[in-house]
């Protein structure tokens, strides 16, 4: 079923315990769209200035990825963001972030998108995100993600938003900032006051969190001795898990919800691999079903 | 199947944003006991001093605890501990401790102990821990766990301990800091090289992880809304994992030490639920199992 992810498109450069990578494509929509795109066909709706190189954008070429809504802007600069890992595998330390083409208007919705049932906005300011709400009609399923900065400037838009949309995807420090609780069950169950029906809270190399009215679900990441670049990770895991749900259909069941998890913790684990899109691009289908298995059966005692 | 563990007995004065309890019982083989008692008979080793209330000590009446090997040394004192989650719930500040009679010679182990065929050292000197493993010749499972503190300054006898037992157990900050290594995969594969055949990282609220030559494997924790006292949840994970491995007898398979991390787990969930031994005192075997079953079941996709 169509799915449709709009968020950043970013030229990133990345430095971690690993190496350094300049003028790396990035941006939530990318690593969204690319997760996704291993499931069902993706929609991509997303702007990037004249200077970004074709190449990189090159990145969804023989894969279903229809890129219509990506803008590239006459007398705009692509979104820049420099991360570094080097003090902490868990958190990046932005070096340098130039906002850039993300700092004026949001990208236009092709109308050839309107259908779209499944929809993904990926970080990016709660205002936008409610008129992305509000225009695509046809969906049976929104989730959203956030980050602190909308937390801290934006609540009440953010809060706008909540009630608009079915899932709120975040990490565990967006999560307690957000309902002032430590406890990410409690945190989880005043998201769900807010709006939404269900939440996901993203732990990092601890995997996930997810709660609805009826059930609470855990589960742990995949356990990974090498993680090379964590950029995109929790993009990625949204991907994946969108993308799941998306091939799913009908009503969405807790079982199904617990395996869409489980794909979206798996593709991340490719993600980790490699820095930028490497990850995944030198993954298929077939290797993430196989350990979506390994990692299903480890699970089960 | 026999099980015997020996560690600290202490009187805690323990604080959270829940309240605070002066004075109940706490230490390693206390938390352990108590809740491996839940599977298996269990043997107790443990000192005292004459200062120790012997209404703190009734707290085994009624259960399979063997305290013979429970000592009431004349002229010592009790260990003490005082110790603070206002700030952190995830790792407690020591407000204050005293040793007493912890920093004495150790206690005796019984002679119609001798024949225990699971043996649990709990946290305490290495080379008091190399003692006890070389006396107790019938056992055929010997798990240890450790701490900071040894690892800090006892590390060359930790490293003859560790090749004399089959299993250590560690939480995430001790195992980074005894071998190095930042990613925690990593750090049970270099514990794997220093000798035991298995090692279990506790990582509190996200859960644990195994590692052994063969299988890692990982496990979050039971999802808990309102943790009220931390304390002791490490050593009920072990006892709940030892009491279960001790209840299977001839070799371990993979799944069994599975479901014994799983025992763990839901023991430690209901630990973490009041103060000392309060939450596992209002719990029984009925309750664990039919927790552990709802974890399993969470698990399962």
């Amino acid at each position: 079923m169509s799915l449709l992810v709009t968020g950043s498109i970013g030229i990133d450069t990345v430095e971690t315990p690993f190496g350094k990578r300049p003028d790396v494509i990035g941006g939530s929509a990318i690593y969204f769209s690319y997760a996704s795109s291993f499931f069902t066909p993706v929609r991509l709706v997303g702007v990037v200035g004249e200077d970004c190189p074709k190449s990189l954008l090159d990145v969804f070429q023989g894969r279903e990825v229809d890129t219509t809504g990506l803008e590239i802007r006459k007398g705009s600069k692509t979104f820049r963001w420099h991360g570094s890992y080097l003090k902490d595998m868990n958190e990046a330390e932005t070096v340098e972030v130039d906002l850039n083409v993300l700092a004026e208007r949001a990208p236009k919705v092709p109308e050839k998108f309107f259908d779209s049932r499944y929809v993904f906005l990926a970080n990016t300011h709660p205002a936008l995100q409610q008129q992305m709400a509000c225009s695509l009609k046809s969906a049976k399923l929104i989730v959203a993600d956030t980050m602190n900065l909308w937390i801290q400037t934006q609540r009440d838009e953010l809060c706008k938003l909540l009630p608009m949309i079915h899932g709120l995807v975040l990490n565990d420090g967006e999560a307690r900032l957000l309902t002032e609780k430590k406890n990410l069950i409690e945190a989880a169950r005043d998201v769900l006051k807010m709006g939404p029906k269900f939440v996901v809270i993203k732990k990092g190399e601890h995997g996930c969190l997810m709660c609805s009215a009826r059930d609470t679900f855990v589960l742990p990441a995949f356990p990974a001795d090498k993680v090379v670049d964590p950029t995109g990770a929790g993009d990625s895991f949204a991907g994946g898990m969108m993308g799941y749900l998306a091939t799913q259909g009908g009503s969405i069941s807790p079982a199904t919800i617990k395996r869409a998890l489980a794909f979206g913790t798996v593709v991340a684990s490719f993600t980790i691999s490699d820095f930028s899109l490497g990850g995944m691009q030198s993954t298929t289908r077939e290797q993430i079903d196989e350990r979506w298995l390994e990692f299903k059966n480890a699970m089960s005692f």
